[in-house]
């Protein structure tokens, strides 16, 4: 997202410059804290799509009335492994850290905790939420469902979300392994990017209007699910896994059905969008045991990063790996923030 | 893997064929029922790997010792809503499916239920336990670890196994919405079958024993990870999903660290593999109520068939919808049985 004209800003000036702008814009200071959290990991690790240029976005919402400025999350524990969270519709970062929060509780009981997520809105990268959890020690999944973009295997019109499936797992004295994937090849930023640098996108990755695949970018309508033209089917289910999990099992709003993220030309920017999410946490302890899990997973990940390489590529990463780099690279030379986000953060 | 000199059997008489195959070598009722179970439902819908041309393999391994002929499960719940199953070196079957009974009945009271499996082997189709708990109402997942045939991303070595996640829920008066995928493109089987068939296989989804992308299903001695040349880190850390679960949270053995399935020549046939497995089973009645997800479900598939089809294709599918039309017609036409396992059945 970031071009050359990007500069970099030290992290804490642009935790306390988001902060502001929130706080400007009337969030509490209980869930814009939360935003603050989730969008400086995703600009940390570099996944600038879901980092600190959402600021702007969210400020509008709250403005809008889409976002409540000032959610009191309600927490209602269904089962001893299961609760809901209600967001009260205001950033949904917010209600998504207090579902791990409560799954992490309930799973130190029951061994899993599995909460859905109501009357939310964007939560920025669902990474975030599973990182949260791998980070106090529990294996942790994160899932929402988004706004339409991604066409179904042989479908012609956008169907479900680039809805990321995110997995994490503690590791010993070391990052956490950690996976944030979209089920789409390609998030839609990426064609954007190469609509403005005239570039033409890869194979099997988007399509036109029709749902034909196309490699014009200005072409481009929507997203073919990871698999492309071949093995598609595989991402679009798994695109349905996220729906099934966030929308369906905690009663929510369908990929279809979303008012448009950024409301659009005349769009709607005060109705709240009952977006749904689902956090599930599981406790080594109740399984193999904190120590035989932290081996394992030690031993497991040695042995992947040592694996043979292929001529021409230049070593095996672990998901995770290429991320902890960029973080540790930001958090020395700063965080690159395209033109528009530093002048609207007073940068 | 069956070609034209195939012969289609009854289900009826393939059942009694394979159970009196398993009680020839040995296998107690309750686990050879499992297992008869598990490959039925594979050739049911038309994962004929994984069905009933299994009956051999597992009779060699009873025979063997590998497998223990009159196994006795030990279910030890660790928390309300956790469970470990010892399959006692059994067929892997029984374990499974009795890990998902002890899953549901977790769910019942806590929301939730997530069982691990440990000393089990080789269960077949994952789909069959995903299956088992969406037909008695709960949004289910299983996955399992197998041996090594897929390089990593950038890898030049087998490293994880096919990897299957599997999930299914429940859909009001309809066959269960049914993912049951490979975390690799294609099966191993399907390599064998372009060999011996003389055909190209697609690009992208073998590799050379170099870890080089090959469309030569002669010179393909490992599968790439489902996304490609491009995307296959996805695919590959999917592969890491099934093993951190199945292997790293059980404490039962890495992909590499298998003894190698058939044995092979001079191979170990006597020696427990120590499998294992997972299964995560969810109550709808403890998020959404059954009432309104089983109404969201039904919206949610009606308006998947119904999507708009891209040209040249025929119409839209729901994850499911090709393997329960394959089992119509199979419960009406016959099972097709390969010859060899045709004459190990003594049909």
């Amino acid at each position: 997202m970031q071009g050359n004209q990007a500069q970099r800003f030290p992290v804490a000036v642009l935790e306390q410059k988001v902060a502001a702008a929130l706080r400007g814009a009337g969030a509490s200071e209980a869930s814009l804290a939360a935003a603050v959290r989730a969008m400086l990991h995703a600009s940390l690790v570099g996944v600038d799509s879901h980092g600190v240029r959402l600021t702007e976005h969210y400020c509008t919402m709250l403005g809008g009335g889409r976002l409540n400025k000032n959610p009191q999350l309600k927490v209602d524990v269904r089962g001893p492994g299961s609760a809901m969270v209600n967001g009260d519709d205001g950033l949904g970062h917010y209600a998504a850290y207090k579902a791990v929060d409560v799954a992490i509780e309930l799973a130190l009981e029951a061994g899993v905790g599995a909460v859905g997520i109501e009357h939310s809105s964007h939560l920025g990268a669902a990474g975030a939420y599973a990182l949260a959890g791998a980070e106090r020690g529990f294996v942790t999944f994160a899932t929402t469902n988004t706004d339409s973009m991604v066409a179904l295997f042989d479908g012609a019109a956008r169907f479900h979300g680039t809805n990321p499936l995110a997995f994490a797992a503690p590791v010993p004295g070391s990052k956490p392994w950690l996976l944030d994937m979209a089920t789409s090849s390609i998030p839609m930023n990426r064609v954007l990017l190469h609509r403005s640098l005239g570039l033409e996108l890869p194979a099997g990755v988007a399509a036109d209007k029709d749902g034909r695949a196309t490699t014009d970018p200005q072409a481009a309508e929507m997203l073919l699910p990871l698999g492309g033209a071949e093995y598609g089917y595989k991402g679009a289910a798994l695109a349905g896994v996220a729906t099934l999990f966030s929308a369906l099992l905690t009663g929510t709003t369908l990929d279809a059905d979303f008012i448009p993220m950024y409301g659009g030309p005349g769009g709607d920017i005060s109705t709240p969008r009952n977006m749904g999410h689902f956090v599930l946490v599981i406790d080594p302890d109740k399984f193999a045991g904190r120590d035989l899990f932290g081996a394992m997973v030690t031993r497991y990940l040695a042995s992947l990063r040592g694996a043979p390489v292929r001529e021409g590529a230049e070593r095996v990463m672990a998901p995770g790996d290429r991320e902890w780099e960029e973080m540790a690279r930001r958090q020395q030379d700063g965080v690159p923030v395209d033109p528009d986000t530093a002048r609207f953060l007073g940068l």
